[in-house]
């Protein structure tokens, strides 16, 4: 049986309780998304095939967009077994407006694709503007001109806050993205909210924390810190901190899943922004003693900042998420240690197709 | 003898008074830019051609980059009698990776290309893009390889704030872009802070707000309204007002070149944004009540805002510009009447080369 921990928000700091499970609004969303026509850009990568695979355990008719570039999080093992119920098409979305019958007819489209490696976008800027602003436009417009009536859920970041002023940050906190990479996503969370202001388009945008899960891109760390952390830790080798103090917060996928799913039906979400959290924030050097204790494998090595990412590292962030759970119920349901067990006894069965 | 006005800064609005000019540090600047080698984007448009032009005479060696598009501001007549003395090369900026030797050498380099339409970006938001955020991150990267110690200014503008909360606006206004013009001179802007904060290259950013003068584009409102009024005075024809009670300030386009100069020699501006005012505001109607009579033709019809505009429309705006009067002793020297004097003047003798 597993542990579910019920998560409470509080002005500071979001206290995790194992309890026993309560209804919660995302139960009822098998019903709402059977028989669907739903696109998933980004579909191969890591919360987009978690996100297509659900959706076609519902009965959701699944076509998952992706470019399938290498340095992304795409990988082919994310939908093995899903052949027969998942279309695949591979499209870079900068590219949609020649294959704009795609989007005709989609009821839903969970818009994930995107690169999301900081370092990436200052080394290689132009390849970050491509995927992570003209895709977007381009898909947009695709949707504008071909499916105005579906709705669109955004995967934003927190990553647009910049060095946060004040934490937990709020949806008001100013946007003052210190990399490309966030200068990159301030834009395309801005079209998204213009399309639906100006185009009367339901957009709804998610800006995600650190999320962590089945299907996560583990080689390395261009998705988040805590893939590599993960895959050392299954290796048993050093798990690099750098510095250790900063203060974080995760959401196991689930969870994110259910914000989108729950974005994307809930009508009073419409052409809002919401931030996602998910469990109570932690330092990394608690997060890394956590990972190890729970795997039994892996050490600890604090480091100083190497100094490009020092230059674009944002300090403490952790989320307030009281809008999305007062406007759409969600609440996340999966406690960080269940997160982290799960997640390692997934990979631990099939490292092999991600390294 | 011209009329000049010395402006005035306060809290809430800038008076305009006559008087005998005083000491100006723009007076100063011929001989800063003598011998300097300067490159121009957009050089053959309003502000850049102006700039170019008054380089030249400076004795700076001017290179003038633009893409020569339709629809822009670009006009072979704005560099008439100057082709011995300005280099005129032929480059969408997103190509200019492939120029990258332009750029090596250059001591200044004023970055005034982009496209201003709000309509035009609404309805064909890719090339915007295209123009807006590609070719300004394509040049900075440019400029990274191979001109690191180059000084860079930049023209943003007051299109970023969106509809102000409250007028004068500061630089720290939130930015809330309308269109997505707006949402494209954003990320053009936090481009250039970012590669001075990361990579310490010398950059400076002006938020212009409407600025008018000889060799704008008068053809249509495309880059501001000002510049149909003008053709329609000239004409004799109705300038239709729409709505006539939203206050704007206006700059005079010889006191945003002593903004753009002043910003690239002064050391205490580098790495800073800066709003660029001008006249008192005054109200739309009250402006087209000014511009008839100094014309002695045309004729106003108020008319309500077309759709496609009024949904964009960003209400009073006028900028509090003490942070670059502080920093760089920058004011403004021509009085709003005798600005569109020297306009009307100039349009009257080459109107043909504008429409």
């Amino acid at each position: 049986m597993k542990e579910q921990g019920e998560l409470q928000g509080n002005e500071h700091i979001r206290e995790e309780n194992s309890g026993e499970s309560e209804p919660h609004p995302a139960d009822s969303l098998s019903s709402d998304f059977r028989g669907l026509k739903v696109l998933v850009t980004g579909g191969m990568g890591f919360i987009g095939s978690n996100l297509a695979r659900r959706l076609a355990d519902w009965g959701s008719e699944v076509v998952v967009v992706d470019s399938i570039e290498p340095n992304t999080g795409a990988n082919p093992a994310n939908l093995r077994g899903f052949d027969d119920r998942i279309k695949i098409c591979k499209l870079n979305l900068r590219d949609c407006s020649e294959t704009t019958e795609l989007f005709e007819c989609q009821d839903v489209i969970f818009n994930l694709a995107g690169r999301v490696s900081h370092i990436d976008s200052m080394t290689d800027p132009l390849s970050d503007l491509s995927a992570n602003v003209h895709g977007h436009l381009a898909l947009l417009e695709a949707c504008r001109r071909r499916a105005p009536k579906a709705r669109i859920v955004f995967a934003s970041t927190r990553q647009i806050y910049g060095k946060p002023n004040t934490c937990p940050v709020g949806e008001d906190h100013p946007l003052q993205p210190v990399d490309i990479n966030g200068i990159h996503k301030v834009a395309a969370e801005a079209y998204h909210s213009l399309y639906h202001r100006i185009h009367g388009m339901q957009i709804v945008s998610l800006r995600l924390t650190n999320t962590y899960g089945p299907r996560m891109r583990v080689k390395d760390a261009r998705q988040t810190f805590l893939g590599i952390w993960l895959r050392r830790a299954l290796d048993g080798d050093a798990i690099e901190v750098w510095g250790g103090d900063q203060m974080r917060d995760l959401t196991y996928v689930d969870d994110a899943l259910d914000a989108f799913c729950l974005a994307a039906t809930c009508p009073a979400a419409q052409g809002r922004i919401f931030n996602v959290g998910g469990s109570p924030p932690l330092t990394l050097l608690e997060l890394a003693e956590i990972l190890i204790a729970i795997a039994g494998n892996g050490r600890i090595e604090i480091k100083e900042f190497p100094p490009d990412h020092k230059r674009i590292d944002i300090g403490d962030y952790f989320a307030d998420d009281k809008l999305l759970r007062g406007i759409t119920g969600w609440s996340p349901r999966v406690a960080l240690r269940d997160g982290l067990t799960r997640t390692l006894e997934y990979f631990r069965h099939c490292l092999s197709d991600y390294v």
